[in-house]
């Protein structure tokens, strides 16, 4: 246990759900359910029952070092890892993994995402002690699948090699982004895929020499600083190397070219929630199936409708029918629930036409 | 000149324009086009090209005193008229029209709207002072009436009398509440009828001689007030016999019984800006004809909207058509122009829903 760590990568910027979330209040820091936690809060919950609170870490931007404190102050300063700038994945992970292998030659790691869902708490935790005591054993690198139950374009998929039917490990053949439908449908009747979580097991060990392999500049520069980390001098040094790093995911640079790669099938009830339609779907609905988060709401011939505004605030809405609602700070954002993937194009306009205070 | 008078009433609740016209700040103190001069403000303009600034009186509800001598510092405390309960407009035109009367025997008073739009200032200040030099001659009650250019059913109608067809003075023959769209067209193409502007002219002693005829009970009470009028009493006084006044309009408590009543036909480009739909019609548009008030916004795939928050706010809006978009505080409104009728019932709702705290 005490070799366990976990790295909550709390770095995204929320843009698909401005002005709802914003640069400054990013999703991972809100409470979209009103449960009194924020994402990044309930993820950190979760493993606080599997890995010692000492060994957490959270990885993120620099701008949002005081709201992770806030947000979660059973953790000291020393396990907040902050990026000045945003290079994908890959960096901070290699960062993260050279901190914690300083550390500890035997840390057992697992990464996670800080702002999914988790419906079966329960099956998770075995999922990731099964997987972390798999990564102490083998010197492969894990990833979670999630078993797909639709034809979902809006998730990667992992397909798998066959196994001896009875594991819940299996090899890891190829990874696809983001499908178009038919090839989603394709994927699913197969049975052969499954959907990347972007969560990670493995073993410090592991994961830096696979850095080595096929990352190596970034894996030195990370390796380089080993006389650094824990001191106060760690984030100069971060600072010092962090710009010139590759822009990656860890996906792209280490999962899709490393042939120990495996995959822990698991089924824990999961979504990104990286839409506002994943978001609907997962929430309490009135009986016309709309959806009001965090403020109140009266609607009047209103159906399929998401209403975030916020906290305090009142929405009245009458006649609007498959629309998102929300509205954080300055910005009130009404758009046709099948016109979500347009909000990344207002956010631009708006940052070009009407200025950087509104974004 | 030193004898006319003009007496604005301030007090509407604006719950039409509800949330972004509020009972803290109706409609009358909000500035909708941007002007920087609120509705009362401009009103207050016209007027004192025509009436010396010290005989303007502003008669409001007590609690929007503060309002008024901030939005008006040209004018004394002792200008503003406070009714301490809503008692509609005989109660307060009776308190406005004694207080006058022990001021000036002689006074020659113009009573009007705060929130009404004026397009034709000129025009408008030639009828008044035709109108005021009409009643420092006639003991006659002279109501503004407007030629209709359309069959509007939001309106007041005023019958006329013929004349000797070279005057633009005519006897009043009957009112009519808002008709319905067949009748307000057979008023239209008659020919015979006006729109009630709410703008009433008279000398102070003839209006205080048709209380007495038709309103006695409420005149009896203002009478009593003279000696308090002008004196540090006069507010207690008022205080202690508004609450129980009759609630009863000056249309329907004198217009409509008196045998003195006159129109004067005018055409001044008059809109009593009583809905969304005429603030709508009245309001600058973009090529897809939307219109946005005070706030700034970026709109896609809408057409035909008002969309009008706070000034500083900015609304991304994708997929709108002809809806209202309206916030102030606490409360978002979207609504069908088509609908906004049930404006009323929404408030209602969220009183006794959400609490006063939304109203």
């Amino acid at each position: 246990m005490k070799n366990n760590y976990c790295v909550i990568m709390a770095g995204g910027v929320g843009s698909r759900f401005w002005p709802f979330s914003t640069n400054k209040k990013p999703k991972q820091f809100l409470d979209f359910f009103g449960t009194g936690r924020s994402f990044l809060q309930m993820t950190f919950d979760r493993f606080s029952k599997i890995v010692p609170v000492e060994n957490i870490y959270i990885a993120s931007n620099s701008d949002y070092k005081d709201l992770i404190l806030e947000q979660l102050p059973e953790i000291s300063e020393n396990q907040v890892l902050l990026e000045p700038a945003r290079r994908n994945t890959a960096p901070c992970i290699a960062y993260a993994m050279n901190k914690i292998y300083t550390l500890n030659k035997e840390a057992n790691v697992i990464v996670s995402p800080s702002d999914h869902l988790i419906l079966k708490e329960d099956d998770f935790i075995s999922t990731i002690k099964e997987g972390l005591e798999y990564t102490r054993q083998n010197d492969n690198i894990l990833t979670l699948g999630i078993k797909p139950n639709r034809p979902e374009t809006g998730y990667g998929y992992i397909q798998i090699a066959e196994n001896d039917g009875k594991s819940r490990f299996y090899k890891a053949k190829t990874f696809t982004e983001k499908p178009n439908l038919e090839l989603a449908k394709i994927f699913l009747d197969s049975g052969e895929f499954l959907w990347n979580s972007g969560m990670f097991i493995w073993n410090a060990k592991t994961i830096i020499a696979a850095f080595d392999s096929y990352l190596e500049e970034v894996s030195n520069k990370f390796k380089a600083g080993a006389e650094f980390y824990g001191t106060p001098k760690e984030q100069e040094y971060i600072n010092s190397i962090y710009q010139s790093c590759t822009n990656i995911s860890i996906d792209y640079a280490i999962l899709e070219k490393a042939d120990n790669v495996h995959v822990l099938a698991a089924n824990f009830g999961w979504s990104d929630l990286g839409t506002w339609g994943s978001i609907y779907e997962h929430s309490e609905k009135d009986t016309e199936q709309n959806v009001t988060l965090k403020c109140k709401s009266l609607l009047y011939d209103c159906k399929d409708n998401i209403i975030a505004l916020p906290d305090g605030k009142l929405a009245v809405v009458q006649g609007l029918e498959d629309y998102i609602v929300a509205e954080a700070d300055k910005v009130l954002l009404i758009c046709k629930k099948s016109e979500e993937q347009r909000i990344r194009q207002f956010v631009n306009d708006t940052l070009v036409k009407i200025g950087e205070d509104y974004i």
